[in-house]
């Protein structure tokens, strides 16, 4: 069958990662990270959120007796860091970490019931009530993670086993869930299934989960609506939380409220949204649904042209975790998960491998290097599950409206999802680099890494080495046995105004090659073949669109892909109290694998307002310097303000 | 018994108010809103929230048969309703509603247990549940507006009937609660009563009342605390609100969470702290408790000087209906209940009592011209409960953090607590005008009126004319039958910054008489002295403390005690991308009754914006002239955005 791919995703199975900023990041998320998160769900860890959900299997699976603990979703924090562990086994050897790996999967496989289900929670505690609250109950999100973990580790190791657990749930969801007589006509409460089942096809070419996950797609948000029926019937008008008696279920909240052919505007719980845009990309890719794929793109520009941070986070209402409304984009009481950009990397991955344009590969490196390192802390064991662009733990602490808004990364969440997100999404990093077709390879990301790869029978290497977000440079050199002819497309980030690109020391017109955010570059390559390209890595102001009510007046300071803030560490209480003077210039310094940026502004004294709230204007006012750094190390030093947006003087 | 009172208030009894300003407000309000109101509470005018109260009235008097309906709090709507007639008939004769007060009166006698118990709510649903759950059923906070209304109408008509029934429930509460062995040791959930038992004192002389409303105020906070034994013994750890199990009371929400002596911060909702303050300098007052004296204002100056918006509004966090925390004060997700500001008035005016400061006189100004006049509409029948400094119409639709922030009045609301509020302060707004010891007349408010008073036992009349509101202008002229040394002592509002007063035509230096914000002008007075005053009425650009984030880098246009606000009817769209030339003049223009402001400004334009949301700074604006209008007449002409704080250019 034809599909919709321009070109597909090199795995990074093919890539080799060895970048200056990258490599203490990588190192420590499989050296420290995922032997911590380990430990977490194991509940070793004392004086964190209690995980339990290694015990939940043990206990599903009959090796221990006692109750289900944790959300109804627990389960998935399991299949996610399995699926961590599975990318990052697919790079690295690792026997320890294998071995505590195969018997999760052994444990995981004797926990599921004989027809395929498997999730603890229902096993555990309301076997009666399997699949009978869809729209709160997180069966099909828990079978998507663990479906997502099975491949994953499968593609590391060869190992079956867990692909046999894999497909025995798929066959029971298959069996369960369809058009036909007899199924279930629903469809996850949380979206994530369909994006799973894309990827159990992939790897198993079985149509019937391929379908399954179109069936979802396509069924979601028809009238009468499920979730209203499930309601009224199975659920009997009762809620999950709490157990007692509920009114309708918001449609809107997991995007039922229409067909998804319909839906034009990104709405309800982001992470759902994220995840579900991703699995209509895939399905509309490879069922050559152009229509769902139109439906996917008119979504993509609502949400990243007017519903999205300039970090790339997403989510602006803590209320349902979810999209509020076009350029309703508030700093301070806004949701931002992580889990919600995550999904926004998957949704433009996948459709950066079906519409051959900059702007997807843009926003993963936005997503990438503010929102995704910025929710982990430098050691790795802290995390935002919330990303504010505005924070002052007086508020924090004080304010109900941002009891959600941590001044600090935590050490773990009694609702998990975010950190072994991070994680998984960190060990696949070398995936999002590079997609291809028959005769031309993208280069997505710049990160210093040797791609190996065969193109029209010839094995290519490509090198890049540089220094991307010091100073914007970046070398390519080709390696080839023979001469070969294809094309090589190298993105232009949005943010470089200009750029520099030499072929062996020959600088070329590169606008000539311009072609939807791509140099494309066709030739006869020659081995030792060398692309210098120096990108205009310039400090740049930035300003919001009109409509964003809550930045109209102020400036945001970016320099590459790099969103940066004030932190109280550096300028002091109150930021809110200053402004960025912006007919001076700001300096660029270097420290070690981080910069800063150094300002002038002014700050708002105190002088004369003893006693008093309001008064004439005076504008007492002093000059002062201000420092910015990237908004992804912010909280690493201490409690205190932290703020992106600053007015402008 | 001596008290604290340095001078006390002079009942309108003695003020005919005959302002051009004021009175078509004040006709309106007798006229038309009293007769709407209680077609409201009969439940007459269709399609708006339903009342139920009266109906509640005739079902516990026994007339009807039926549930009760609405809040616990219900009743309060009737009384206040009631208070205000007391203070409509207090200055004018009119029959048709004295009858149906007095039928009011009548229902509510019968209404009343044989023991003086009077609440429809628990006599109707839950008789057997009489007094076990204070903290949240509003017993006496409905006790207290009876007796508020009793005592207003009894001192209207010298009828005692609603007197003999307050009395009767006061005796009840004497009974019932109290230090004594036997009597609960409780106190309201909503203060209210402490207040209301001062007024009884104050017509009856009865001591008891002003030792329960002592007892109300000092036994509050006390370990270990009522609320708590209350929560684990008679409300078996159950909530009223939805008959389901609930955790233990917060007691910061009423104030209930350390003993009132030790109270320096105002916290949680709003209401119930001004009522409490207010019955706090009440009790101070009368019972020469210097300590709780020094308790009022220190929680005056912390409400004033740290928690307060610019237009009186108090109480920022919607959730709580509370205080939020020093200086923080958003302006478009706060609260600002129009019964706060009413409640803060009622705090201000009795400290006036007790200390000649003219900040409580400038604070009562600040709130009526702003909140109060705001939250009625011009035609009297639609009512803000809630008074915001910014609104976006399609925010309070969309985003749920702004739910409670309506762009347009409302006809009624469920929990109708604001618009019998307004109408009982209208009603005795005489009562703000002067206050008095037996040597010194103090004017507080400059409204055209005639005082007919007697001091050091001469008749004086002091006729006050004027167009302050327009010119800052106001005479003054006395008439005596015989010449007579006292003191007049006129307030010289915060907001002048310079005043010339004239007497008897010849200009005084006022500076050198000017008192705590007065100039007290002592001296023998002579029939038809004159007093000639005028304020410098300028056009004041305002700005806010610099904690205040939300504000800063804006400013706020006020001319008098008027707070300026802009409207989408007169400036477009998109407010916040609007900001004041703070270099260029202002100009006012009189249109009638109201004024309006013009200024020079800018607007950020959409060009260039197409399909972005961020880009390199542009600064795209044009100029434009701004238009503000009085705070207290916005939402008259549409549905639109409105905006106070403005940036300035």
């Amino acid at each position: 069958m034809s599909t919709l791919y321009t070109s597909k995703y090199i795995n990074h199975k093919h890539v080799n990662i060895d970048d200056a900023f990258w490599n203490p990041i990588l190192k420590l998320v499989g050296e420290e990270v995922l032997p911590y998160q380990w430990e977490v769900l194991n509940a070793r860890v004392p004086g964190i959120e209690k995980s339990h959900a290694i015990q939940n299997l043990r206990i599903a699976a009959g090796d221990a007796t006692g109750d289900f603990y944790g959300f109804v979703f627990q389960d998935s924090d399991v299949a996610k860091w399995l699926e961590a562990v599975g990318f990052y086994l697919q790079k690295h050897k690792n026997e320890a970490l294998e071995k505590i790996a195969d018997e999760v999967i052994e444990l995981i496989s004797r926990a599921q019931m004989p027809d395929g289900y498997l999730d603890t929670y229902f096993q555990i505690k309301e076997p009666h009530k399997r699949w009978t609250n869809l729209y709160e109950c997180h069966e099909l999100y828990v079978a998507g993670h663990l479906i997502e973990a099975g491949v994953a580790y499968y593609e590391a190791t060869g190992k079956s086993k867990i692909l046999e657990v894999c497909c025995k749930m798929a066959d029971h969801l298959v069996k369960m869930f369809g058009e036909e007589e007899g199924k279930i006509k629903g469809y996850p409460g949380h979206q994530e299934i369909e994006l799973a089942l894309v990827k159990l096809y992939n790897v198993t070419q079985r149509e019937e989960y391929l379908n399954l996950a179109r069936f979802f797609i396509t069924e979601r948000g028809k009238e009468p609506n499920y979730f209203v029926i499930e309601w009224e019937t199975t659920r009997n008008k009762m809620t999950h939380w709490g157990n007692h008696p509920c009114g309708k279920p918001d449609l809107k909240y997991n995007q039922a409220h229409q067909p998804i052919y319909d839906q034009q505007v990104a709405v309800g719980h982001a992470v759902r949204a994220m995840y579900m845009y991703t699995g209509m990309a895939d399905v509309a890719a490879l069922t050559n649904d152009d229509k769902l794929l139109q439906a996917c793109q008119t979504l993509w520009d609502n949400v990243t042209k007017k519903q999205m941070y300039i970090t790339g986070g997403v989510g602006s209402n803590v209320h349902g975790e979810s999209f509020s409304f076009d350029y309703d984009l508030p700093n301070d009481t806004m949701y931002c998960e992580t889990c919600a950009s995550i999904g926004l990397i998957f949704f433009a991955q996948r459709l950066q491998q079906i519409i051959p344009n900059s702007e997807y590969a843009d926003i993963i490196e936005k997503c990438l290097y503010n929102i995704v390192l910025g929710s982990i802390s430098a050691d790795g064991k802290r995390y935002f599950y919330v990303n504010p662009l505005e924070v002052d733990p007086i508020s924090s602490k004080l304010d109900s409206r941002k009891h959600h808004v941590k001044p600090e990364r935590q050490p773990w969440f009694s609702c998990a999802c975010c950190p072994p997100n991070v994680v998984r999404l960190l060990t696949s990093l070398g995936n999002y680099i590079y997609t291809s077709n028959d005769k031309e390879i993208y280069l997505h990301q710049y990160i210093s890494s040797d791609l190996i790869y065969k193109i029209k029978d010839t094995d290519v290497k490509i090198t890049q080495q540089g220094s991307y977000l010091e100073d914007g440079k970046m070398h390519i050199t080709l390696s080839l046995p023979t001469p070969a002819e294809f094309t090589l497309a190298l993105r232009i980030p949005k943010w470089a105004k200009q750029a520099i690109i030499k072929i062996n020391g020959e600088e070329i017109k590169y606008s000539n090659y311009l072609v939807d955010g791509y140099v494309k570059l066709t030739r006869v390559w020659n081995d030792q073949d060398t692309i210098s390209i120096k990108f205009a890595l310039g400090i740049i102001i930035m300003e919001s669109h009109p409509f964003v009510k809550y930045n109209t007046g102020k400036v945001c300071v970016m320099r590459g892909p790099l969103v940066y803030c004030l932190e109280e560490v550096d300028n002091g209480k109150n930021l809110a109290g200053l402004s960025l003077d912006i007919t001076k210039p700001l300096h660029y310094h270097q420290d070690g694998r981080i910069g800063y940026i150094i300002g002038n502004g002014y700050r708002l004294t105190l002088t004369g307002w003893d006693g008093m709230l309001y008064r004439p204007l005076m504008q007492t006012e002093e000059s002062c310097e201000l420092r910015f750094v990237p908004y992804h190390t912010w909280g690493n030093r201490g409690v205190g303000e932290m703020m992106v947006w600053i007015r402008k003087h």
